[in-house]
């Protein structure tokens, strides 16, 4: 009998200085659903199940106000980060979710370095985070064009392993989530959206030319996530072809990690015993 | 027969210059459901019903790009400012919403005009925004501890009101809401909140202290909402003592603000036209 898939299969081995990985994206399989329950139905239940624990782990965490949470959301075009935030916090009150999307830099953002832009947008405490794309598009897109020498790239994974060091330091626990769907996959979801002019507004013909750099993005991601992924922010490979499978197993993890918080609610205040309001 | 109740009729009447305003938060009663469809349950269906249009209407909002909306929450302690936006907002993207609460300022925001943090978190083009309390606290808190003088109250409503024009010139709807509940109905819920040890962490003894101030503060409302519901930025009273009432009232509120901006997905686009992806 097969063994039962655990979460931490789907993790990347943690880096390690002045050892070359042997992680690579394409051994997994994007259109494996090992987490699953077995139906679209029965997963749509087990997420609002998720989504339930989440809500009531995400007010103790804000009623706590002593730690904070950052989930990093990559992937390629279409691998379903919106359509992931969407389910899995549905259940989640608004009000202790902070979303922040990362689109390409402003020229006030580019003058600055990096991490500049990132580090505005870390949570405070008590808050859960989501980032929509993150600061690894400031690695991926100049290392797919050519614009990083190996040097400046290693550079800019040491000082994003520095820097989430920092965060997790400071009280936030980290966890990255890399969506990955096939070359197939995205075609399909594309044609989908070119099909359906009420769609078109999503996209630009222009966005056509990250697939073409497909095979250089996907191991651009290898590269990152194995340089990245470490014990205070470990990275997870979503096998995300199935859109169910692909919430369910982000829940999951999301509901792990903030389990391991020991999250409660803060002791009752004595100065309020026994007032009576008047 | 009694004349069926329209939004309008708890529309602040608009401010005039140099003319008194009749207008009394008083007058209204803050136990009433004008727009209660009868039960909590079918209250409830209603809501699902409006976030659900809402939903579909924020999603067209996002995709144009073209126009802003800000909702302004603002109420007395446990009015139920958090408890709206959980509730109305339930079946929207979090993606399409950006909630924004205003706290005690900081020394940095303390240390300029009162606008400026408020300026900063205004909401871009395709962006619903929610403001938790606002630049109103900044005119009714020192109004009630007696910090603002007549003169200078008065040009902070001008102030407001200027600032507003220019948002609205500028693309943005705004759409104000004042939770309205009745003094016993605070008394009720601060009590339950202390009578429950696991909600303790919600408040402080001191919070007690503007309770205190209920009559001042209700002055400070009326007076506040008459010199800046304009027909720009209208205000509108919530009978708030019924949480489903509240909340059904503010949805139809928003959803009738939407529905005025004729959103439509913006038109196919003739570069995608028989496009086949590779």
């Amino acid at each position: 009998m097969a063994k039962k898939p655990e979460l931490d299969d789907f993790r990347v081995p943690f880096f390690e200085e002045g050892k070359k990985s042997a992680f690579k994206l394409s051994d997994f399989d994007a259109g494996a659903k090992p987490f699953s329950s077995g139906s679209k139905e029965s997963d749509r239940e087990l997420l609002l199940e998720f989504g339930t624990k989440l809500d009531a782990q995400q007010e103790c965490l804000h009623a706590q106000r002593l730690q904070r949470v950052l989930l990093v959301l990559q992937g390629m075009d279409t691998s379903g980060k919106d359509g992931t935030i969407r389910a899995v916090f549905h259940e989640v009150d608004p009000l202790g979710l902070r979303i922040v999307p990362f689109k390409a830099p402003t020229l006030t953002e580019a003058a600055h370095d990096f991490l500049w832009r990132v580090h505005a947008q870390a949570p405070m405490a008590g808050e859960l985070t989501i980032f929509n794309r993150s600061h690894y598009e400031d690695v991926l897109v100049p290392t797919v064009l050519g614009e990083l020498s190996k040097t400046q790239r290693e550079r800019r994974y040491r000082h994003i392993r520095d820097f989430e060091a920092m965060l997790a330091d400071s009280g936030t626990t980290i966890i990255k989530c890399m969506l990955h769907i096939s070359k197939d996959e995205q075609r399909e979801r594309l044609q989908a959206r070119i099909d359906d002019p009420s769609k078109h507004w999503k996209f630009d013909v222009s966005d056509l030319d990250a697939r073409k750099l497909w095979d250089k993005y996907q191991d651009a991601y290898s590269d990152a996530l194995a340089a990245t992924s470490t014990d205070y922010a470990p990275w997870y490979v979503i096998p995300a072809n199935s859109k169910t499978h692909r919430n369910v197993m982000v829940a999951a993890l999301l509901a792990r990690t903030m389990e391991s918080l020991k999250l409660e609610f803060p002791p009752p205040k004595d100065s309020l015993k026994g007032v009576v309001v008047e």
